[in-house]
């Protein structure tokens, strides 16, 4: 292949990716929702336009990381910690029960799989790609309603940002567990030394970038030693420890989310993210959705899963939301407010993929719930909250 | 290879770039040198950190197509237009002068080669290189000094961004007759058509971004839809013309250099490119530069090339700035000025050594040339305004 024809594939996907990104917020639905169906019309189910080659596929790498380092740079830690406790035990709820619910779904369509088997793993990792709720849609969603400030929209906030956590450790052991010459207690050792080396090392570098702030504030060279430190956390998280390296670029971001120029660099790494690596990745994920293969069965899979999914995070946030005395109202909001699913799914998803526990003709069922999700989500708590305007006004 | 090994190529070049980048403006040296030399530094001839892979070669052509589409996006036309006629003069004598020199001396080195003949052409590259001078760097020495506003600062401003344009040209006309299936005829043809179409689409495509930045001023569409442009420009020229694909890149940024946004583009294309691509096209070159061969032989020819290179640019615009009726001083001036290279020459080596016209060994040379180029360009430049004012000042 000639090094020129790259071009023709970026220019092709960067056009064609924000087309329909500005197309799909015209419906009110997400941008990464047209980058995807974008994908999917370029590649090789439909139009053939681009093939999968492999730079862009380590491009699409490239740009879930960046994706994952800035979600770490856009936590608040502060806030993270004070409505942490009930935020906290809201989000395990609302991981166990898809979990749970996915897990069940797979064996209900495909049988029953013993512990510890391939096909259990697979099972799992159904429920593991149910557990990440999107922070990005849940907030603009309350932003836009003028309700992210109050203590509904704070606790989804802080869950959503946990939840994030949670299903990340989560992902981490099922694909640690997958692999077949790890033992069980030396995939919880290594994840344990990772974030025990990840907390040390990343005070150390905190304390470092914080100097290098106050002495350089807003130099070019703060947002590229970050980048590199984001690269080389991915790259040890999963070469020393078989952690994903998305998990890598996360606690890196993580570590560097309250020094003072955080804002400086999120602005700096979102120029290359959506300039080109954001749309790489997910007209990529478009591009690997593979539409040939799908019959009736998995068409009915991709129905359970949405449902599943949905009403699994209702259900397992909105009762513990209830438990920890939230009136019902709220709960319910709570609760919807959390189902939202966007590119975090997709990255576990793509995980998936990669060592093995999903095939790609899985993508469509993770597509659907994202679309269905992201665009009822707005439309449900705007009723909810419209109601209860209402009869607040008539009392 | 895993997919997550490129973290590792990417965080030692990015952290190696920008260490040895901010040494070399310490030493007054021009960015560009240090990150050439981390990269000779990490790559297979020194430590031996990172190796060349298919991706990092590919990431570099993205990056050197970004960079002359900034180039081509930081044009000034009217200026270009006004000063227009004697910078054109002054810029073909400069490329003529050391294109027949630098042909010259490999033939003193390697035996005259005939006509049309494979050497040749090998000769005649190696004058190629020569010819083009480094707009940035002459600007920031003459900023430095308050002089670029002046008659000879805009001369050589308009002379250095011609100068690219016809080196650009050139290059063009030396990779096409040197592919044996083309004749001469066909050649002039296809680059001819090639700057007819792209003179008419972008004329046509220049009206159409004028409207959406009209319409939608200082968006995110604009600058991707302009990068979507580059590439298309990049591959278009590429496949079915045969000129280089930096040439369609250097050809879409002129094109948008007159829009309104045009600045705002140029920032956000500037952020891709320094936090990532750049550097790892820079240190591409290091980790391409085979210093294991070197021997007495290249390095005297490289001694030769560095003072044929800058001899023959001084004596070229120098000559015709006084055949243009300025004085003795500025046509000295004007001479030394044009001497930098940078950035371009690497550019036209990189395209050389794609089209077999050149073997990596003589990216030492070119590097020399760099360096000691941009390091006593600004030290002559100012030895001779100031003994110009110590003149005046005793009159």
């Amino acid at each position: 292949m000639e090094a020129y024809s790259v071009f023709k594939d970026l220019a092709i996907i960067i056009i064609f990716a924000k087309i329909f990104g500005i197309l799909a917020r015209k419906c009110k639905a997400p941008q990464v929702v047209g980058e995807i169906i974008a994908g999917l019309l370029i590649g090789p189910s439909l139009l053939g336009l681009v093939q999968q080659t492999d730079f862009l596929m380590e491009m699409a790498e490239v740009g879930v990381v960046l994706l994952m380092f800035s979600a770490g740079l856009e936590t608040d830690l502060k806030e993270l910690m004070k409505t942490g406790p009930v935020a906290f035990l809201i989000a395990c709820a609302g991981v166990f029960v898809p979990l749970v619910g996915g897990a069940l779904l797979y064996m209900g369509f495909y049988g029953m799989a013993p512990w510890g088997s391939e096909n259990f793993y697979k099972a799992v990792f159904i429920g593991v790609i149910m557990t990440a709720t999107s922070v990005s849609i849940t907030v603009e969603s309350l932003k836009e309603m003028g309700k992210l400030k109050g203590k509904v929209g704070t606790t989804i906030l802080s869950a959503a940002i946990i939840d994030d956590v949670i299903g990340i450790i989560v992902l981490t052991f099922v694909v640690g567990f997958k692999n077949p010459d790890s033992n069980p207690g030396k995939v919880v050792l290594s994840t344990a030394l990772f974030f025990v080396l990840a907390l040390v090392l990343g005070f150390i570098l905190y304390r470092i970038f914080q100097n290098i702030d106050a002495r350089y504030p807003h130099t070019r060279r703060i947002p590229i030693i970050s980048l590199a430190m984001c690269f080389f956390f991915a790259y040890a998280a999963e070469k020393y420890f078989g952690i994903a390296d998305i998990t890598g670029a996360y606690v890196a971001g993580i570590v560097l989310c309250s020094i003072k120029d955080s804002t400086y660099i999120e602005e700096k790494m979102e120029v290359s993210s959506y300039m080109i690596f954001g749309p790489v990745f997910f007209a990529s994920i478009g591009l690997k959705t593979s539409i040939d293969n799908i019959d009736g069965s998995i068409l009915l899979f991709s129905v359970g899963f949405v449902l599943v999914a949905l009403i699994c995070k209702i259900i397992g946030c909105g009762l513990m939301a209830k438990i920890c005395r939230f009136n019902m109202k709220d709960s319910l909001k709570i609760g919807v407010g959390m189902m939202t699913r966007g590119e975090v799914a997709l990255i576990v998803a793509q995980k998936g993929l990669s060592v093995g526990l999903l095939t790609p003709v899985y993508f469509t069922s993770v597509i659907l719930l994202i679309i269905v999700s992201s665009i009822s989500t707005p439309i449900i708590l705007k009723l909810l909250y419209s109601r209860d305007a209402a009869a607040e006004a008539t009392q």
